[in-house]
């Protein structure tokens, strides 16, 4: 049940490790429509600093485990930093409800139950910015946004309170299976990052830096990902490693052969035909 | 020379096969900027009396050979019917100056050089919009865009009244081997739409409408190629069908490779900073 001092807030004391853009969202968040959350965060001395002086957030935290004493910790950091807090977490504060951002589920989930945390819930918000840090945060980078929960060891408590903080930031709490999560995120989110990391490399080896320079809106759409940062990717490729490979095999073998068929008007058009329809459905479901 | 009725224009009277985005653009630039030439093109019908209903164009043409009155004549269909036209002029108004706006060169030149047009300039404004249509097309679609041109069968004279055509309509020309620029179009504009439409297709078959429907801002940008119509599309892969087999294998055989090397970390942040370096050299080319 919230606390009486947190004027209905799930939480009246979040932790967050990790002010990147979507930790530092979540504060934004929680400053915009519940002001009496106290928040203690977790980040390079430079960024608490930063967000101290901007009032993002009300004190920093030296450790993860300093973040014990919080009603609900959020991991926000990338994936690698996300298992190790797990662990720490799990020596020194095993009843505190914690949750993660991270965008893979399976190695998480089953990291947190390993480390004997008794209340977690894996999370993953599906919003995203072409820049990150904390400059990029946005108190409403969460609206109207599927936020996946997969339960994890939590109790129905736990998990009810989670549910009603990440409706607090705006986001719609979705529960997921990790399975099914890690699967459909390897072919939404994770095979469009390196095919666009794929395509940017091959375009420049072949036409080198003036020809890439004759790019137009088509390339430039298609390699918008290939400016994403390699400290963020390494967890995710590395924790969803088995379905990024199907997926990635599936796309080369696809492009291969509609690279052999490319003089047979009847399969060129099944080809943009199927893709067409699908597109649409994408777009559809994007409108607000 | 420029007629002296043509207010300074290269030609007093255009003729224009095919009132879609880019030649509909084509049209109203002219109207815009040289406002005494004279407009006749070839569409539908339907599209013909829309376009003389707004005052774009001055009248409609039959044929393709009644287009052979103009001072130039500028080919803005799909390939296939560019080949066909070149065919019909060769047979009609074989000393016509005559260009053409198709996606692919070494195909449309050669095909020019047969049918004996004796003044024929290849060309490809670098200018494209995700829809197409003349309800898309836009008087300022060149304005400071690269417009490709390769000499072909032209004169000297019909040549620099061609480059004074596309500056007329806000591009700057410049010169280009067909060879050379078929193959950097297959690199920068063919295997990014052959990529979105497979990438489309294969999410679609893996995750189905539901699936699609979790689709995050790098899907949208990855997919928005995959509207592209079939009918604009076949020929230009039939027409540069080897450059794109070769762009499309080298991506296929790339990604392949990437998929089994997801837990190689340095392999990863390699593949990483060469596609965020070019990312940045296609951002800087882009940015005004």
């Amino acid at each position: 049940m919230p606390a009486p001092d947190s004027g209905g807030a799930p939480f009246a004391r979040v932790g967050i490790a990790g002010l990147g853009l979507i930790g530092g969202s979540i504060a934004l968040a929680l400053r915009r429509r519940s002001p009496s959350t106290r928040i203690v965060a977790l980040d390079r001395p430079d960024v608490i600093d930063a967000a101290r002086s901007a009032g993002v957030i009300d004190a920093g935290a030296a450790a993860v485990g300093d973040l014990g004493g919080a009603d609900v910790i959020v991991l926000a950091t990338p994936i690698p930093a996300i298992l190790e807090s797990i662990a720490a977490l799990g020596r020194v504060a095993p009843d505190a409800v914690v949750t993660d951002v991270g965008s893979t589920k399976r190695r998480i989930v089953a990291a947190a139950a390993a480390a004997g945390l008794r209340e977690f819930v894996g999370g993953h918000p599906m919003a995203g910015r072409e820049r990150g840090g904390l400059a990029a945060a946005d108190h409403a980078l969460f609206e109207g946004r599927t936020w996946f929960l997969a339960r994890g060891t939590a109790s129905d408590d736990a998990l009810l309170r989670i549910k009603a903080f990440v409706r607090g930031l705006g986001a719609t709490p979705a529960d997921i299976d990790p399975e099914r999560h890690d699967r459909t995120m390897a072919y939404v989110s994770h095979l469009p990052q390196i095919a666009s990391t794929t395509l940017m490399a091959e375009v420049g080896a072949a036409v080198g830096p003036h020809g890439v320079a004759c790019a137009g809106q088509g390339l430039d759409d298609m390699t918008r990902l290939a400016a994403s940062p390699a400290d963020v990717w390494s967890g995710i490729l590395e924790t969803n490693a088995d379905f990024i490979a199907e997926a990635g095999t599936r796309l080369a073998e696809s492009l291969a052969r509609f690279a052999r068929e490319l003089q047979d008007e009847g399969a060129v058009e099944a080809r943009f035909e199927t893709a067409n329809r699908l597109r649409e459905i994408l777009r559809a479901s994007r409108t607000p």
